[in-house]
């Protein structure tokens, strides 16, 4: 889980994890929700996912809009780790 | 509460609002919290203070450690609302 993807290894499963992107070398997400407190409801069910795998992105939230972006800094890159969060982060919606 | 303060007061409320700094014409506050979960827990709090004042900071929060920053955009500088804000998240610890 934790050796880190190679390039090719990261566009294969990049495409394979609908709404996320790369940005410097982490998966990235933003999404846009109702209002703040809405932003807050969906930042709290991404900690439930992020506790239950004990693999936490950062949280950024602006009003409505929240940024998540994932990264293994243990192993350097990006690893399954990351995919497996941020695919389950997607199921949110 | 939304006329911008001058320098010269925000110089004056900043010394009145332990716990904050100037960052950007804005109010900025960085707490760590014990880890994630804590951190998530902290900023529901500020949440909460948040949506009763109907005035929200933008929210980082990277593991353990959380950074609020605080402006009244619509009055292109800082007010009386974002020094009640400040002061009442401060009161959290």
């Amino acid at each position: 889980m934790t050796t880190p993807y190679t390039s090719a290894q990261v566009t294969a499963e990049l495409a394979a994890t609908p709404g996320w992107e790369l940005a410097d070398g982490q998966l990235s997400r933003t999404v846009t929700r109702k209002d703040f407190r809405d932003a807050l409801l969906y930042v709290n069910a991404v900690g439930y996912l992020a506790e239950r795998a004990n693999h936490h992105p950062d949280v950024a939230i602006s009003w409505n809009t929240v940024t998540l972006t994932v990264v293994t800094h243990s192993a350097g890159g990006l690893t399954a780790k990351d995919f497996a969060l941020a695919r389950q982060v997607s199921d949110l919606g």
